[in-house]
């Protein structure tokens, strides 16, 4: 197979990239000098992530050191721990610029149908903080669905004997969510949660 | 900035990727092992493409050596030669294993409302081949705007001395298409090239 078939096929195994965007990427990225460069950019950058990026030794997001950034930045408030089930949570979460509390990522969620239990997420890590460090108050930022739930209900229980806080995020209307596309639960949540003004 | 938002940031400028995409991308790829011997052999080979890729000195399509494996290929029909704008244009053509003949690149089509003339195309080298090639037949496959039909006059004038017959792609209701999202134009190309069945 010549190269542009291999650089083809090759980008067919990018996450969520279908066949007929691959072979439209391949050309395009051959076409100009500037989208070369581009392209030889991201190789290396490619490569240097793939065998640099790993776990922070803290608290598990993806870093080229032994502790990722947030951990290091001795700026955040040591009382607050956000535990959420992936990095892209994380990224999702500091966009907002609203939280400035450290994180625990438990690199997925229980979940008993897929044989997933306690020893194959990241909770020893988590015990290990709570035993270690000040906190005071750990806010559940796990995903709404049934796995997700029992997660932050099983890690609770866990907890118990510790002096801590519990709180999750607020659940409710999106500020992007036009009301006709939004699933009955999070309608449900929204007029429980409802508040005058 | 740290090595994960570069690799965001390199994935971004992918043709057609959106920062959302890239985004999930990165988590992607980052998450399984599997998936980290993928980002890598895709580093490999994109860098293989970008710095090795070149065009073919006879048709101009992409290739690593000097010729193409289309032209090497002894057993294609010299006596025909399609005239495409685009290297995937070929990729597309060759996809429907219908032509057995050549074809040239001429990596565009004149447009004189963004000052493309003729010596900012690769015309130079289709007249060479018209000069050394036994050559019967061009089929002009060039786009059906009216830069391609001004591409296709243009050249058919040029090469009005030599001994040769011009042909077209016939126009019609694409084999996928369903009326109601078929473009005007084409509904009439349809109607204008019927014929009794």
């Amino acid at each position: 197979m010549d190269t542009l078939h291999r650089l083809i096929q090759a980008l067919r195994y990018l996450p969520g990239l279908g066949p007929k965007s691959a072979e439209r990427m391949a050309y395009q990225l051959l076409r100009h000098p500037k989208q070369r460069q581009r392209g030889l950019h991201l190789a290396q950058v490619l490569r240097d992530a793939m065998e640099n990026i790993r776990h922070c030794a803290r608290c598990n997001h993806y870093t080229e050191k032994t502790y990722c950034a947030l951990c290091d930045n001795t700026q955040r408030d040591r009382h607050l721990l956000c535990i959420v089930e992936t990095p892209a949570d994380v990224h999702a979460l500091e966009q907002s610029q609203t939280y400035h509390g450290l994180y625990y990522i438990l690199m997925g969620h229980l979940s008993p149908l897929d044989n997933i239990g306690p020893n194959d997420i990241a909770l020893e890590g988590l015990y290990q903080l709570v035993r270690q460090e000040p906190i005071k108050e750990i806010i559940l930022a796990l995903s709404p669905s049934l796995e997700g739930r029992t997660t932050a209900l099983f890690i609770r229980q866990q907890l118990q004997t510790y002096p801590l806080t519990f709180s999750q995020l607020a659940q409710g209307i999106p500020s992007s969510g036009a009301l006709e596309f939004l699933d009955a639960e999070t309608i449900r949540h929204a007029f429980h949660y409802r508040h005058t003004v």
